[in-house]
């Protein structure tokens, strides 16, 4: 078994559910230790969120500083008797390791992680700087996770040229993926306030429901853009309109509707507040009184086309993958995010088709497959003269 | 204290809150026997619902029939540390009298019950046929009520030339009121289907939240009529959409509205579920399954316009209030709609303002008031020569 299975078999055995750590990151400082990493692990907490350890590695050559990031909490297991192996045994059988976290991703930890000893052993890795942020909550609240460590980081000096995240941004085949952003995410809240009143007397009542009505159609009718470039079109999905009155004889008094905006970088919280604003003056408000409430923190949109460093991840993969890697923005949000605020960011890692299922597995030759292209790419960065 | 008031007291202190008796048919069989009147209190079970008593009592002299119909089950107390009165005490404080059922309408039925033995002695009851059909489920599901005792009546032979409501009718001021009509009122929901997905990934779902605030819309935005010489406008509510969604990324899979329509003698059930499929068809469905449910029974409309016995009675009132009674046709529904299957039918009572509310409560005066008008009525009545 190679170092990174047995890193990943050792990972999946902790039952790392958000916020449980059970030993995983101390695994991996013991690994890193006598690789010649400083290892820190860092608690944050408040903020209305549960206390989380993350670790902070680094191994400070000077040079170029590479950021590798990722997280070793998993998401629940979900309906455990659905499970065909146990969730947190790591069991191979032909060439197969299954377990929550096999590729979201403590795969792509492990894999990082086993390409360090062979290039500290050739001195390749004196060529420059290597940190890694491996958090303990990036499947849940994220409070106390990523964006609290590279504060903190910052706040010691660090400066990274640019950010690699593990995260299984594959998606149907090993290397036909690399994400080079995300799209940002708001979610909101629009509550309508009529006045409740019997329905055989509806000049004593105002009814809230068809304001409210109204103003889902015109959410829903107007396309925001049409994309661009790096980025397919901002799109805006009303996910619940709520009344919950159950009289069928009562007109009710309020109703609300929530949703949700995956937005590409032609926006920005301000301005889709602003938008959301407009859209709902177009339907009169007949007396209502209507609010809109904008959900915090809003994810904002990056990209990071513009990087040779991204080029540089793009060729490595092409080399080892049987496809050219699509630069995508698609997808779900991810702590990449957090990254992008501080230095240029891409995502790398397997196809992630059984990420948060049941059965989640990886094929353990994919597993050494990453490996190699991290070890590849981290020598190529390295190399490099800034 | 009058008879009437005597009869109230009585009636107040069963607690007959649907479908109890607790007594009330009792009291009246009681009082009307003597006068001549063969009473049977007919039981209904089944459909769906609990058994209730009615009582069904006839002075058949041949001549007119008229037929006073009432009910002495009550709503339930509310909030009863909220009531200044006992809510089954019937306490008599400065000329008003407090208690569940003060106006609605045990004060109509006692009114109506004494103003016969001056009738009767007088010899003038005799000029025709008084029937009372007085249930125990009218503010409930009304299934084994006033409806079921009308088709056994008919069984029995009983044929009414005229219903006489007790309910009460007068808006603010004693006599300002008579119901002649009623709208119908029919509920129905509609349900969108679509198929549930993540936010992120809008195309690998179908977001039914569009197509049902479309059509919530578009049932908001379209009058049904606009009302005629008896009736005010076909009024639609939506009184709830929801679609019960927690999740900010989840596209849900169905959504959902309700609503009532109280409709004017222009429409029928069948009429508005056309009109109700039409007006979704005009909303793109979107690949969307949408489902419209009638709920049944349908209240049919109904008007009595045209009876002399309407405009006698509305000549009695006037001569006794200080007002020229309106010929109504808006609020609620009532059982006179089971009425109208079988004969003219119109509605007059109390000031209904506290019926339902806490501290219900009527001024004694107006009880006695409402008995010189009821006497006047059925002495008119049976005088007509049919
Ligand atoms: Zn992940
Ligand atoms: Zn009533």
């Amino acid at each position: 078994m190679s170092q990174a299975l047995d890193l990943l078999r050792d990972l999946i055995r902790c039952k790392s559910v958000t916020p449980a750590n059970d030993g995983a990151l101390e695994i991996l400082q013991d690994f890193l230790t006598p690789l010649g990493f400083e290892c820190q692990i860092v608690t944050f907490d408040g903020d209305g969120s549960y206390p989380v350890n993350n670790l902070f590695a680094t191994r400070n050559r000077g040079g170029r500083h590479l950021l590798f990031a990722g997280h070793t909490d998993v998401v629940p297991v979900g309906d455990e008797a659905a499970w065909t192996h146990d969730p947190f045994g790591a069991e191979e059988v032909d060439g197969v390791m299954w377990g929550r976290g096999a590729v979201d991703m403590k795969s792509g930890v492990a894999a990082f992680c086993a390409a360090l000893p062979e290039l500290v052993d050739s001195g390749e890795a004196d060529n420059g700087t290597i940190s890694l942020l491996i958090t303990g909550d990036e499947e849940s609240d994220a409070v106390n996770g990523t964006v609290k460590t590279l504060q903190w980081a910052k706040e010691q000096g660090h400066q990274f040229d640019f950010g690699l995240v593990g995260e299984p941004s594959s998606a149907e085949e090993f290397g036909d993926v690399v994400k080079i952003g995300r799209r940002g995410s708001l979610s909101f809240t629009i509550t309508v306030a009529g006045e409740q009143g019997h329905v055989a007397y509806p000049h004593k009542a105002n009814n809230p429901i068809p304001v409210l009505s109204k103003i889902a159609a015109q959410l829903s009718s107007e396309p925001l853009d049409e994309g661009n470039e790096n980025f397919q079109a901002t799109n805006l999905e009303l996910v619940t309109i709520d009344v919950g009155n159950s009289a069928s004889n009562v007109i009710p008094a309020s109703g609300r509707m929530s949703g949700n905006i995956r937005f590409n970088d032609l926006w920005d919280a301000f301005k889709l507040e602003y938008w959301l604003g407009q859209q709902i003056l177009k339907v009169p408000a007949n007396g209502c009184d209507i609010e809109l409430k904008i959900h915090h923190p809003v994810s904002r949109s990056f990209v990071s086309n513009e990087s040779k460093d991204v080029d540089l991840l793009i060729e490595t993969v092409k080399k080892h993958a049987n496809i050219t890697p699509e630069r995508s923005t698609g997808g779900g949000t991810s702590d990449a995010r957090f990254i992008a605020d501080y230095c240029p960011v891409a995502e790398f890692g397997l196809v992630g088709k059984s990420m948060h299922q049941v059965d989640e597995h990886v094929p353990t030759a994919m597993v050494d497959r990453l490996q190699a292209v991290y070890t590849d790419y981290v020598r190529a960065f390295l190399d490099q003269k800034s």
